[in-house]
């Protein structure tokens, strides 16, 4: 057994090479696109970033395989066509740092008017000066308070704001936050806070959050900056309060998406609107390619993969 | 003399109230236009911000006045017309967060093509998904290491990005760079930095410091982020670079400026420009406020003043 290689499957040969240098490991180069000659012998497989393909259809024939590794943090659509016996390992972490950098740039490009100024751009026009808002001296309130939520607060720390967390249950806080609040205390939370990032998973509890009722808690003028997905916020009731011109929002993510071409929230005044871009950067590469690198060190080393989300090497969800 | 108060001249009610507490201060509202009737007893007089005032006509008369408080970084124009024994201060500090901040806006707005999003958005057109750059582990050159230099860096610092800092003379480092360099040393760092953000003062030494060669030692696809000021940009190497689409730039400051409405600025693929806007925001007035207490708080003590600029007050300028 100590003399056969851990043969392992990357979606293209720029992951290959990162892992050639890794003693006892045979990295095969596969799409999943139709059957590979070695599939049976794979026990470590790596799927395409966002991929359509069926689980159980990709699968099928791949007697040794241990472990299946997404490049995304969302699992839902994979959980029930995997094989029994086989672990299902997420991407947690390697979407944090471009994920949290678009809130800040979402952020920063509302509140200093980056909208109007390339609108100004487009008919060559100088604005006249005149004050506007800063970031600064605002507070700052995420709602959602795991990975991505800290390493949003990690950046907005310099700012000059003041710091709030909101997660699903209180909790102490860390260097960024005094303390972490729980989802309870939001409604009592929003009329304080003239910045609302929301990063929160989207689950039963999470679906509809912010209805017409908790978006009408926020002050006047404040903002709303969705970088969780869609569903969380009430679409409507969002385009209600920012066609009033009440409160502004900056959206990676909408209900439903893509957005069509003809809804309300492309023209509602104070809108900001991206096409969920918040993790398809060129960040993800070279962590993708470190959590790679640390699960097959995992494997050889006989020690449990991180970020299992399904089977039987999954951790109990938190 | 003890029982006198300190009579000082504030432009709005605002600033007045903000002083109301200091015991022996007497702050009368004044926005220069014309005289004052109390204009001969003022030892303290804050212009106001944006103004074209003549300083040699606006103090006519005021026999005890002691300093001239500006409230913007720049004092050029005011230094020819200081009457003799009275001390100009400038407003060090004041805009460095509004500034830091638009310098990390500009930033990011650039690389995660929000002018291309507000392009798209007038559309109705939802952009399909492909991978775009991130600020994530780019190398980061900040041109200028001063007060604002510095808060530039602290916003960029968590961001997983390298920083590298330059300044007139090289010097140990901080918590945030492990040395800073010397400006001499500029063409040699330029081709190892994605990003370039320039915030040195306007001088003889840095009229034109990014000129075509300096400019063509940027690596392909960089970015030039200018909050200094236009001229230490060479416009037409910029936009030859630009055009060509080998750099790219975001800049809140143009030679010339206003940018006149035919300029090839405004239509340069890959440039961002705002109309100066980066001092200008809400986070000023409550730091012009603190700066102008802890003025009259010296004054009181008869203790030295702050950011004196020119006069008798003034200090040596590094």
């Amino acid at each position: 057994m100590a003399d056969l290689p851990l043969v392992v499957s990357v979606p293209d040969p720029e992951f290959a090479e990162a892992l050639a240098d890794l003693d006892g490991v045979d990295a095969v180069v596969w799409d999943m696109e139709r059957p590979h000659p070695r599939g049976p012998e794979i026990r470590y497989a790596v799927m395409p970033y966002m991929t359509s393909l069926d689980l159980a259809d990709v699968t099928r024939g791949l007697d040794a395989l241990d472990v299946v590794q997404l490049q995304s943090a969302g699992y839902e659509q994979f959980v029930g066509r995997l094989p029994d016996g086989v672990t299902l390992c997420n991407a947690a972490g390697v979407h944090d740092a471009s994920t949290a950098e678009l809130a800040l740039t979402l952020t920063l490009s509302s509140i200093r008017d980056i909208p109007e100024f390339v609108g100004s751009q487009q008919q060559g026009r100088w604005v006249p000066l005149r004050l506007r808002s800063s970031l600064a001296d605002r507070r700052v309130l995420v709602v959602g308070y795991g990975r991505i939520g800290r390493a949003i607060a990690r950046r907005f720390a310099p700012f000059e704001v003041t710091l709030t967390a909101v997660a699903s249950r209180a909790r102490a806080g860390d260097e960024l936050v005094p303390r972490v609040h729980g989802i309870d205390e939001l409604p009592d939370l929003l009329p304080d806070h003239e910045v609302v990032v929301v990063i929160v998973p989207l689950t039963d509890a999470t679906r509809g959050l912010f209805d017409a009722s908790m978006l009408g808690r926020m002050p006047d003028g404040a903002l709303l900056v969705n970088v969780a997905r869609g569903p969380v916020v009430d679409t409507d009731a969002l385009v209600a309060e920012c066609a009033s011109g009440r409160l502004r929002a900056a959206l990676d993510v909408t209900d439903p998406e893509p957005l069509p071409q003809d809804h309300p929230l492309w023209t509602a005044p104070g809108v900001l609107v991206t096409p969920h871009v918040g993790g398809a950067t060129d960040a993800m590469r070279p962590r993708a390619v470190a959590l790679v690198r640390r699960q097959v060190e995992a494997l050889l080393a006989g020690e449990p993969v991180d970020n299992g989300v399904a089977g039987p090497l999954s951790a109990p969800q938190s």
